[in-house]
């Protein structure tokens, strides 16, 4: 039989695109750069909405939802956050089309030109803040704190599904405080959160930490982050969380009377994630017979295969499976029975496991005689025959189990491709093979920019869990106090 | 004590305005005609979302997410689709900003101009079916059963919060099937699902019925929808779902290979509700004294205020509702224990009335000697004190209650506001007072628009369960079958 996708060894690009593509998760659209997410991507999308939504209501947010659009100048009033986006954003300049008079179509119509030239939100900190500004007025406003679920729009010039899209989907937390320990507590708060989603739910281990200035978003004064590696040994910023000072309250004057009746500036906090999560998904742990996917987030996480060579068998096995999916179901697990004629067992076992089903049950004629079922599991590509009485706890005990064992497989993966190094050769050499690199970095944005133009290896965080150690820059040989993570990045 | 918002009788227009601001719900943004859905609002809207998307998913259909953007040749395929739409939609022409070398600030850079414009989805129809060509190519892919949850933007002249806004959000599916007889079974199936939801969630009762052709969907060769009544006697279209043949297969050559191995175009259908249903509920059930909120779409159900004189009664209070909220939150009851003392009681009471909390406990010292409650509810302003006792199972009922009794008001303030007129001079009068009216029509669109112009009156929809019956326009006088639904609508 012929492999469905290329193996990752081969070329871990195409393997990435083609898995995608046959596993029916997304693909490009006719218009450049956005993507359509297909109903069994966008199923596990809406698992990972419901468990972030419910983590984020379980801290105190609530969800709103703001514009669209941007004014021009809006985005113009926080300097630096203009520099960051301005360069490639989508401009809404007119509101009408009309019939061309020489009859050659629909055009634009120019007298339909808007005043203000409008952005498609790229990121809606000017709109949520200018906003903010009629709803604070004193501490007792305070903390404010909203999320968004919603679609951006950054005009990239090289895109790849789910990882760097024109537009994609996301939620943008926007939160004010009435203090900078406040807004600091919330910002590593919700960093915490993305941490624990990322490796409760999706099990992928990640490095908490924060980004160097250079790699700070722009407008913010701290950019905490949390990075995974694939597994081709390169990095994934899979979540960021900025403490924005009194930026944004000050371009917008939001302002407010503190518990001392003055008058002060609140401080602010943003924080998001976004479709970007389905490409480390599937990059972190799927093999080249398809999708892995972790149990949690798994739209169906059992599926059932009957085989049969007559109807009257057909029908036996599903009087004994019919049971069995009234119980499962009320155990909380989906399952799937697929007793669809269109297509043979052989096909059916290859089509989930590129689905990443995480355990299938095969039931046979010998089974109903045996009372026996055959389950396997996707992770370890294992099989066995058991008892069919029992099933639902043994099945309940198995999701578990390969949950925590796919976490515990990317987490060796991780901590065998996490290298120390010490001298920039070392640094060069290893950089091409991949992993995280533990390196002393003098602090200045001059090493890091030269590391990167030599190597293409970017500062992703100095660790949370930096241990203080006495050493010199790689590059510059100055002193450092600590090491940090360098990889090439998504 | 000052009212909070003008009476409807007062003026029912600035009523809206202020109980969709002092209950906090939403309001207009710094862009022109769009809306800012507060975390309030938002969290009904978030109890519409589920209601209606368990509905879709029990009735066979998975969510997707289709691109923003929609190319203008795209646009420009199905000829009465580019006709309804091109007027009123914002479009994207540039993809940067860069600086003015005059230094007067950011400016569209003329370099970075669009070779083809795109458009912000109105609708998604065309940049869909361009997708489902890919998708289809035999009866075993049929049917597609598809929705989406979106924003879209329509650049109206005149908004209004929920009604009319530039940009909402809403769901729309988008289905495929192999013959006219499924395509049609799937709209009406929609709309009954619809309808569903407006009477049973909402408590809105709906008439059903179809579109005439001139207040069709560009694009559709049947409109199907439900029209409710506010409570100022106008018509307001609650949702659609249109029956589009093949003309959206046609325009983008979705051709598929039927059971006879024949090529034959996909027949198509389209449905959506938006967050206008936040607007229908506003204005279908709330008073004088604010919102008015079925339970079934209450973010909260139950509020309980305790009426305290010192921190010792607080914590005795306290102490005996606890286990009360544990209770009802356990019996699936969403409920909130005000004990803030940034308050006071009176203040709470017709902060909850405003935003239409169902049911309110108040407890003070008596209550705690007699082992009494007072339970308020909000539907129709009735207070009575009761055992503590078996509370929850009281306030199950009193939620089935009001659920029923809102919807009973609503309908029979229709039914009592439904006249059958038979000329014209009658119809004249009485659709200045307001309601539905059912007259005879001809069936002409000439008749439709005279009676339109003259009136403002337009045919909210040739009903389902309309009786045959022998008559004459009341305007042309020309000779009719039925009486269909006349009104003015939002």
């Amino acid at each position: 039989m012929a492999k469905a996708i290329p193996s990752r060894s081969e070329n871990y690009s195409e393997w990435y695109n083609e898995l995608i593509k046959k596993a029916d998760l997304a693909e490009n659209s006719a218009v450049r750069g956005c993507m359509v997410i297909k109903p069994y991507g966008f199923s596990i999308w809406e698992k990972m909405q419901r468990a972030l939504d419910d983590m984020f209501k379980e801290t105190g947010h609530s969800n709103a939802y703001f514009p669209l659009f941007i004014p021009k100048s809006f985005l113009s009033k926080e300097a630096s956050h203009v520099e960051g986006f301005a360069k490639e954003c989508a401009v809404v300049t007119h509101y009408r089309l009309k019939n061309a008079e020489d009859g050659s179509g629909v055009i634009v119509d120019p007298e339909a030109k808007l005043e203000e030239e409008l952005i498609v939100r790229p990121t809606s900190e000017t709109v949520i803040w200018s906003t903010y500004k009629n709803w604070i007025q004193s501490y007792r406003d305070l903390p404010l704190l909203i999320n968004q679920w919603a679609n951006v729009v950054r005009w990239e010039m090289r895109t790849r599904i789910f990882l760097r899209t024109a537009e994609f989907l996301w939620q943008e937390g926007h939160t004010a405080h009435a203090t900078a320990e406040e807004a600091e507590a919330e910002t590593r708060q919700m960093l915490d959160v993305y941490a624990t989603f990322a490796e409760e739910w999706m099990a992928v281990p990640v490095v908490r930490g924060s980004k160097t200035p250079s790699e700070r978003f722009a407008g913010a004064n701290d950019t905490l982050c949390i990075e995974a590696m694939m597994q081709d040994g390169k990095a994934l910023q899979a979540g960021t969380s900025h403490f924005l000072g009194q930026n944004f309250a000050k371009a917008f004057d939001v302002q407010f009377l503190n518990k001392q009746n003055q008058l002060d500036y609140v401080w602010g906090t943003s924080w998001g994630v976004s479709t970007r999560l389905m490409g480390a998904l599937i990059m972190a742990h799927s093999d080249d017979d398809g999708l892995v996917l972790p149990p949690k987030l798994a739209p169906i996480q059992v599926v059932i295969v009957p085989i049969y060579r007559s109807e009257e068998q057909l029908g036996q096995i599903s009087a004994k499976v019919k049971p069995l999916l009234q119980e499962l179901r009320k155990a909380g697990i989906s399952v799937k029975y697929d007793d669809s004629d269109a297509n043979k067992p052989g096909w059916k076992f290859a089509e989930y496991e590129l689905r990443g089903v995480p355990v299938r049950l095969a039931m046979g004629a010998r089974d109903l005689e045996n009372g026996t079922v055959e389950i396997a599991r996707r992770d370890l590509k294992t099989k066995e025959t058991v008892p069919f009485d029992g099933l639902t706890e043994r099945i309940q005990n198995l999701l578990d189990d390969i949950q925590q064992t796919i976490y515990n497989k990317a987490l060796k993966f991780r901590q065998e491709n996490t290298f120390k190094v010490d001298t920039f050769e070392e640094f060069q050499e290893q950089i091409e093979k991949g992993g995280f690199l533990l390196a002393h970095w003098d602090g200045t944005a001059e090493t890091e920019e030269a590391i990167k133009d030599a190597t293409k290896a970017t500062i992703r965080c100095i660790p949370f869990d930096q241990e203080p150690e006495e050493g010199v820059d790689i590059y510059s040989g100055k002193p450092s106090k600590g090491r940090v993570v360098f990889a090439r990045a998504y």
